[in-house]
């Protein structure tokens, strides 16, 4: 029957501009989980991969870039974060005292008060992009001033991700190709173009609808969404696509590390908090030691991005341990729809696609 | 078309259980805005009307019951909450201190320090609704105890409201025959059966699917859903309708005075907050002068129910003098998506049912 074949197809305008055939779009996840292996298997089973560049160097971003087009063929991004350094504490000193307790337990020493600036430039990264001619830049947390004119120059796309209708608006006005509605359930950092530690947390259900109303560019549906029939609820508001973010970190190609995928399938919708402790920014992560140790201390974070800067040593300890406790944990809200550790990254979007079909024919027959 | 006309009824396993034509459910929102004229212009227009029992003295509880009854043959509810004495402090003098500089904008008298408890109790209206026999009773913000059963036993459905997954299969094992999963993005009081200041904020994309996956019972979302769109992306979701409270305040038969209106329609998704400081217990609302006052002195407000006690000829004052800044004004997160205000209720209902026919039709043909 036509209709059926036609609606299982699930094509929206997003398909068509980034030439993807499901309008399924894994979420960059920064801290080492969009592995070369998860994007391309995302895009060669027709989704939309895409990196994260945040904190790679250039060098290695070249290598996973590469990597990436030498698995699969098909369209992939690279997401930035643009984020200035932000208001709060600049006291290295005293973060470093509070986080000293932290360090005990992996017998690292004392924190650094001087803390080293990265070793390279956002700017050098984009170069990176511009010359492997990756074919999507994604971008965040902060403003793009002339970065979509130039990207543009260089026949690449770009997607933005706001979490009000205002910034949807003015990153539209801004020349981008995408605009990502990123609601209150999504996991990691919220996506606001000031650099204000109080985001707004307006619901995917509410703010998709009202960024659809405001721009005129495909709308990708980003908060809470685990499965096919959040798919259809994001076409239903109006969305050209969705991104999904945590359901993917449990791929068998994603980087997370077991404990990470652990606390995953065990915690549920009421375990996540937005908070600034990991790095300065607001986002929403699994509730761990670290987060309570912190809320419970009243403890200031420091500004971004130097929170980051100051207890990245913990973090990678406490992943090379494979402890999910002293790390962030990144994660949305919809993780009782979380089921499998494993599954590929192929089989998750090819059963989104058969679900939300299905979820179309139940609508129909209603 | 079989498929086309079939695919415009929405009809749902709510529809049956209800005995209405439409998913679509008024909230019950107390403060007087639930007129027996909206709620029976709701219901004869095949959704399904909810007064607010909130607070109602029980003859006028009665008077407004026989009114819908009057004016409609179509099902409809009867909602209260259920809330015990909570956290919070209990220092009426001090609170009573910093209310009254909103007292003297209004010319009203220093606040009582003895508060005087409420003249009628929840069983005294419950008795109400038995005697009148209301199709539904609504329930909220507590434990039911043994409600659900002696409702039953008067033959009268029970709806409950939850925040979380938890308290959603509680109440499902109670007995009770609907449960609406209230998103962060809903205006008003965050249901929760437990006395908590704290109400998880769970956005409704990611709440509902796991709600529907979690109990055996018909499922209504609840929490930025303001048109068509918004009541297929739920049914999509797994839910069987929907439950709209902050669109249905600017009907023209809704109780709310001109300035709550205008507020509403001037108000964009950033502009609510939730908050304590006007009954102890967490409600989403416009963040007006009262709101701003309270954060900004960071004065904490009495223990549910002293603070509205305490405050409520503020409240009064307020509204009589139709001004917005020194009442609640109950909001959800869906706001840029009201455009009219006046509108007659059934022409909502009627509107909402049209948009999201032509979703169906549209998400169809894709």
């Amino acid at each position: 029957m036509a209709l059926e074949s036609s609606r299982g197809s699930l094509s929206t305008p997003l398909c068509d501009l980034l030439g993807v055939r499901y309008p399924v779009i894994q979420a960059p996840m920064a801290g080492g989980w969009t592995t070369p292996e998860l994007v391309s298997a995302v895009s060669s089973a027709g989704g939309f991969g895409c990196l994260a560049g945040a904190g790679v160097p250039p060098g290695r971003l070249r290598e996973e870039i590469r990597a990436v087009k030498e698995q699969t063929d098909r369209p992939f991004g690279v997401n930035f974060q643009l984020a200035l350094p932000g208001p709060g504490s600049r006291d290295v000193a005293a973060a470093q005292r509070f986080l000293d307790g932290f360090r005990e337990r992996f017998g690292l020493p004392s924190g650094e008060t001087e803390l080293e600036p990265p070793s390279f430039s956002l700017e050098e990264q984009f170069e990176v992009v511009f010359e492997e001619r990756a074919p999507v830049l994604s971008l965040g947390l902060g403003d793009p001033g002339d970065l979509v004119e130039r990207a543009h120059g260089e026949g690449i796309l770009v997607a933005f991700m706001v979490t009000t209708v205002e910034d949807a608006v003015r990153v539209a006005e801004g020349g981008v190709d995408v605009v990502v509605a990123q609601g209150a359930e999504a996991g990691g950092h919220r996506s606001t173009l000031g650099p204000g530690r109080e985001a707004p947390l307006v619901g995917t259900m509410a703010l998709v609808p009202q960024v659809v109303d405001a721009v005129g560019v495909p709308v990708v549906a980003a908060g809470g969404i685990s499965d096919g029939r959040g798919l259809v609820a994001a076409l239903a508001l109006g969305a050209a696509g969705v991104q999904m973010g945590t359901r993917f970190l449990l791929a068998r190609e994603s980087g997370a590390h077991p404990a990470y995928r652990r606390r995953l399938l065990a915690a549920t919708e009421e375990d996540t908090v937005v908070t600034c402790v990991f790095t300065g920014r607001p986002a929403r992560v699994l509730r761990n030691r670290f987060v309570e140790e912190y809320l419970g201390a009243g403890s200031e974070p420091l500004a971004w991005p130097l929170q980051r800067a100051a207890a990245g040593d913990i973090y990678r300890a406490s992943q090379a341990a494979d402890d999910g406790d002293y790390s962030p944990l990144l994660a949305g809200q919809g993780l009782r729809m979380l089921e499998e550790d494993g599954q590929g990254a192929a089989g998750i979007v090819e059963e989104v696609v058969a679900v939300a079909g299905a979820v179309l024919s139940r609508l129909a027959a209603s």
